[in-house]
């Protein structure tokens, strides 16, 4: 059942990801009206399938092998690494990566206006909305504890896949038609059922407080989410690695501020690198890989492939982990494995414009 | 999690009604050729319509009560009458409302050839072969508890569901769409999500040959269910009375045949009626009642509605039995009915005439 606890990391990333980001001082309706292009950066629609397939298809690989590698780690021992400066080296990587990825562009193609590295304040001072949302969202985790136990914690996270698809339609104004609603829900079934174990039923007696404040988590992490794919698509032709380099710079403030206030002490003494380990180092690398998975999925396809890919990540995990770990799946894994296979069918043949 | 138990008997109607019908030296396709009329009986599509939410309403309240009745009786104690008579009684009142039904209808609309008793040998000789298929699977039912044991046996009967489906479409050449066939296999994972308790997972040890045995079980189950109700749409307009007189006669014979072989120096010392409480005639009053609606759905409706209809009944008797008797819900049912609620959605959204 250790798979489970694989879950609780599993968004990290996009929460690293998302709590640089900023919307700063500009209407919503503005971010969404210049939004989803029906081809997106001048692409073609067959190449717009393609590169669709492949960063989600990444993602979900990515996801998976992250939370298999969580556990490897927790088996080789206790994190003895701060965790603060595993943060900043990701983000540090990421933005390596974005600058690598520019300059191979900048040296093909030449500097033009849409990767250009050189941004105004009215284009980076977009994302503080998301990040505020995520920091409330971090700041109520520790009080939910307080009403919900773990297991029950792990259940109610699921509330995110409907809060997601929620905001997704009324945020971006995007239509799921009737059937891809009821493979949305069935996702949500279907992942909650997989994650069933003897402890789930503590749930059941979260009080009131309990379920308000997740509910509320849900859709701040929900709305995060939907906010950044608006940012992103705002401006199409612009190159993501620009947009990327830019998050992750935020990314990499926020995450030197946390080492300040948290761990200053240890870095100072046992130095920045401390206690990393081969599995740290593989770690770090895939986390910066699935975060900019996430980013070119926002991009290239939007936050209801995340939630299906990130859903299906989790249950490639658990399969992986019989062979690796020797974990043992349940019938409730199963049965919830079927759910999702047919919200994910259901949500292939659901699609609004094939009906009309 | 008492309420699992009752699935266990709510088959036992469909069970005995079918025991005795027969299909004997029929060719299959001459059965099937002409049946399935667009409306039955002459029904226009409105009142074909309104008969049908009639009957299905009824076969799920009665399917329901009957399975608390069940619970309610365990609880009274043990069962002190002999179940053979029980069976027995059920098959004469069935008999005695069919008659007292026909009486009204030959004083209203006069003897005709579709609602007089008398049949012909062509007519009545068509119903061992379900009953063959029946008794097949009742002896099976006493060899695979070597190979499983009670929960998971529970679960495997679930498989019923699916081959009720696929011999559904081959039998009587019915055709689901595609999003009826996902909402099947959801209502199957669903009902089996709903069962799930911590015994469940039981089923994963099941042995090659428990999986044989099940899925042939689940097989016979479905085509004599299947046959059955090619047999009583094969004439659309004869009165459904007058088949379901013949079908209980034949259970009354059978019934009487199993009274003799295994009660038969009970009942001559202690009486026939020996151990009947007023909760033993409500159960029989309810299982006669529950297998007329049986019938009437499978030749106003079909197998499909049956079988959400017993399955609505199984989730309906878990609610009722938390007030009743004080049973808790389990988030595995919360899951399950969400599943079986949008298979339940799925299905009538997704008819292929709609689509087409």
């Amino acid at each position: 059942m250790e798979y489970r606890k694989i879950k609780d990391q599993e968004n990290y990333e996009d929460a690293s990801q998302n709590d640089i980001e900023s919307l700063h001082g500009k209407p919503l309706s503005g971010v969404v009206t210049n939004s989803m292009p029906s081809s997106v950066g001048g692409l073609n629609n067959k190449s717009s399938w393609k590169l669709k397939s492949i960063v989600t298809l990444a993602l979900t690989l990515l996801t998976s092998s992250q939370a298999i590698l969580i556990v490897w780690s927790k088996r080789a021992g206790k994190y003895e690494y701060s965790v603060t400066t595993a943060n900043f080296s990701v983000e540090a990587l990421k933005c390596a990566f974005s600058l690598v990825a520019l300059a191979r562009i900048w040296k093909s193609q030449g500097v033009t206006e849409d990767n250009k590295l050189s941004t105004s304040f009215d284009e980076v001072s977009v994302y503080p909305i998301p990040a505020i949302l995520y920091l409330i969202k971090n700041l109520l985790q520790y009080y939910i504890f307080a009403y919900v136990d773990a297991p029950a914690y792990q259940i109610l996270k699921n509330l995110n896949i409907i809060s997601t698809g929620v905001l997704y339609r009324i945020i971006l104004k995007k239509k799921l038609s009737e059937i891809q609603w009821a493979a949305f829900i069935l996702l949500c079934a279907g992942c909650t059922t997989a994650q069933l174990n003897p402890s789930s039923d503590h749930v059941l007696q979260t009080p009131l407080q309990g379920w308000v404040m997740a509910i509320v988590m849900a859709l701040l992490s929900g709305f995060a989410g939907v906010y950044t794919e608006a940012i992103i698509k705002k401006r199409p032709s612009r190159n993501i690695n620009v947009q990327n380099f830019w998050l992750y710079i935020f990314g990499m403030v926020f995450n030197l501020i946390a080492i300040c206030i948290q761990d200053y002490d240890e870095v100072m003494n046992k130095g920045f690198f401390h206690g990393y380990s081969f599995i740290t180092v593989c770690m770090i690398f895939n986390h910066a890989l699935s975060g900019i998975a996430v980013s070119m999925v926002m991009k290239y396809a939007n936050n209801i492939v995340k939630v299906y890919s990130t859903s299906v990540a989790m249950l490639l995990t658990a399969v992986v982990s019989v062979f690796l770990f020797g974990f043992h799946l349940s019938l409730a894994f199963f049965l919830g494995s079927t759910v999702v296979s047919i919200s994910i069918y259901l949500h292939s043949i659901g699609k609004p414009q094939a009906q009309k």
